[in-house]
């Protein structure tokens, strides 16, 4: 079965706000094994709303599934229920024991219902009312043709409800249960093209997984979703491409479960007792601020110095004034040092140092913007990586402290 | 003139992502005067695509401008070029001075162009090229029937590159233009909630401009949008309304043209010939990253110092290690000292501190998560802010660095 999301509201098509509820909800269908095939946000008008359900419901194999979600409150912008029964050709009727329920919630709240609440009292013939335990509107279900239709209510906290408590049991019925086991490969350290160049002669052999290629600055993403008659039969045809893929790529593939790189890292630095502190330059704080977002990173992390200006480098870094006049804040003699005086400063057990030219304009030097020096130190000595980065500013600075947080993970995997 | 916008990507379709794209989109849109009636999201497979090209472009008035992102890359995912051709019923060829300038683009990086690449050269009949400044995929700016149909590359910085540079120009051409202007009034150091019972009543009396409120973590942004018969008198409009905010609200207004809150202080401190030094602790290097996000920060940021660990704080910033006994690591004797010792410690005007429990768990006193203090020194004393943010980990932490940003700022406004 393939399922449809319709958001409803004209919130929804400005500048401000995403559909963050189809997260929810395509996590659940997923987990039944049912696919989203298409995410729509349409306002409130009628002729769009209209629109957008007929396209959902179209002769050509429409969706199985379709979910609308919003548009269900008391105010007249509120069409959702008499867009779909117009488009099916059914009528809206007052439902009475639902409006019984919604002056009853009115009451219990030392409050007289207005009017126009009774709007979500209107039911579409023929449907089974979802009830809401967390708001007004319920939730309508419908099965038309062969299909499934579910209205739920927007706000977030409430769709989540009524789904949950309505429409997962009746799915997890009607679903013969094609299990999906879905599995996520994140890499550091390549391009996306590197990546797919040793990837893609492998994950081509396979239509069952289906291998999806994703790129960020820093970090490239595999995913793998097999089918199967079973849980495990899915699960093992995920692990047997996996397990190539990782054998072609090698350490440079970080999670296989989701973790970021700050988790992993994080993880090893626990597991192998030692901690870090970093010296930033031109990332100005961001590999801080990523490792940092990990709850319990204390344990391991020390601290960090971002020395924006030459003259931090000197003084908390011991910098020689020399170094930088000769080879340049950036360079690679200027990342060892860093490195190592950052290492010594917090008596951590591993430093890590990133000095570089996030551009756009005034190096001041010959260098190119994109160029950066990194550096991990520890007991047993160091490791300088030169890197050109493409990109803009932020871009190249998100580029090197991935490189920088994942030069230290590869350091912790040797130890 | 209204548009639609499609998404395309499998990976839209995860758990996992969102199209971000569409807000920038539609922002610009906007602007011009363009409302986004629908957004789609759908996956790389041509049946999908094709539907939604169709719906877009159906029968029933369509939209005038469609719009469509991703799939444009080398891989043979990448089918958003043949799927619309196949929809418009024009046939596909291999465009040379694409295929050159791809080649050349390859050289310049010292790399052999893989035939893959080739895909990207293919250019729909009739379709204007638009050069990509970004990236390798090149956009294409079609005219069908009376509508128009651009197709942009995925990746964020490409698609907002494309659009500028080739898209604008022509809608600004095409749009008959009811003039619309548009004001943004950004708010730090208050709640949603605060902000509009202030706002509120004010802006209630207006039907033009039209007023949208946004909150993001420690920001609260005020959208006007007037139309007028005249850019002037939509402008009037604007300024008139935003005359009574700003007057309502106060110094808490930092920015009304688009600015963020570091490009404010950067500007300040310029203006006001200081430096700024800053002591993170629970933030953990966010407030250093969002000052260097801004292209010449070095000239006023002289850097910070990360103590995530109590001995950094006692060896770096010189906190009394009794002080961390009696009052704590997370108290305002602590964040005062942090203040003055970061500030002595690199030689600066200004010295902003942050110390707080982030959260999740194990505060290891009896303080709740989500307390923070803040202070900021400089020659003629120190000025210290004790608060209780709500949220999650990520939420304090942006809330206190968007808090200690605008100290700064409101200190600097006194100088």
């Amino acid at each position: 079965m393939f399922a449809e999301i319709i958001a409803v509201g004209s919130e929804l098509l400005t500048p401000f706000r995403l559909d963050t509820n189809s997260l929810m909800l395509t996590d659940r269908l997923n987990r039944l094994g049912i696919e989203v095939r298409r995410k729509v946000v349409v306002g409130d008008d009628r002729e769009s709303l209209d629109k957008a359900i007929r396209c959902a419901l179209g002769a050509d194999g429409g969706a199985g599934l379709l979910i609308l979600m919003g548009g269900l409150g008391p105010t007249e912008d509120d069409r959702t229920r008499e867009s779909l029964a117009s488009v099916l050709g059914r009528r809206v009727y007052l439902d009475e024991s639902v409006a019984t329920g919604l002056r009853e919630r009115f009451r219990r709240r030392g409050m007289e219902m207005p009017e126009i609440n009774l709007r979500q009292a209107m039911v579409v013939d023929g449907a089974v009312v979802l009830e809401n335990p967390k708001g007004s509107a319920p939730g309508l279900w419908i099965e038309d043709g062969g299909r499934y239709i579910a209205l739920l209510p927007g706000p977030p906290h409430e769709a989540e409800a009524v789904f949950e408590r309505h429409c997962l049991p009746r799915l997890d019925r009607l679903v013969p249960g094609v299990p999906l086991v879905t599995r996520v490969l994140k890499i550091a350290g390549m391009f996306e093209s590197q990546v797919d160049q040793v990837a893609a002669p492998i994950y081509r052999r396979y239509e069952n997984p289906v291998t999806t290629i994703l790129a960020s600055p820093g970090e490239i993403e595999l995913h793998l979703r097999a089918t199967g008659a079973s849980e495990e039969e899915a699960r093992e045809r995920v692990d047997e491409l996996a397990g190539k893929l990782k054998a072609a790529l090698g350490d440079k593939v970080f999670s296989e479960n989701g973790e970021s790189l700050p988790e992993v890292l994080g993880r090893l630095l626990l597991m192998k007792h030692k901690t870090l502190a970093v010296a930033e330059s031109c990332t100005g704080g961001m590999v801080g601020e990523r490792i940092t977002r990990i709850p319990g990173s204390s344990a391991y992390f020390l601290g960090s110095l971002v020395s924006y200006s030459n003259e931090a480098k000197v003084n908390w870094l011991e910098v020689p004034r020399k170094v930088i006049e000769t080879d340049g804040a950036v360079s690679a003699e200027t990342a060892r040092i860093m490195a190592e005086g950052v290492r010594r400063r917090f008596a951590s057990d591993i430093g890590l140092s990133i000095t570089g030219i996030a551009g756009p304009g005034g190096s001041g030097t010959d260098k190119p913007v994109g160029l950066v020096y990194l550096a991990v130190a520890d007991e047993n000595g160091h490791r300088i990586s030169e890197r050109q980065f493409p990109g803009d500013r932020q871009l190249v600075r998100s580029q090197a402290a991935q490189v920088g947080l994942d030069m230290v993970r590869r350091r912790l995997m040797q130890i």
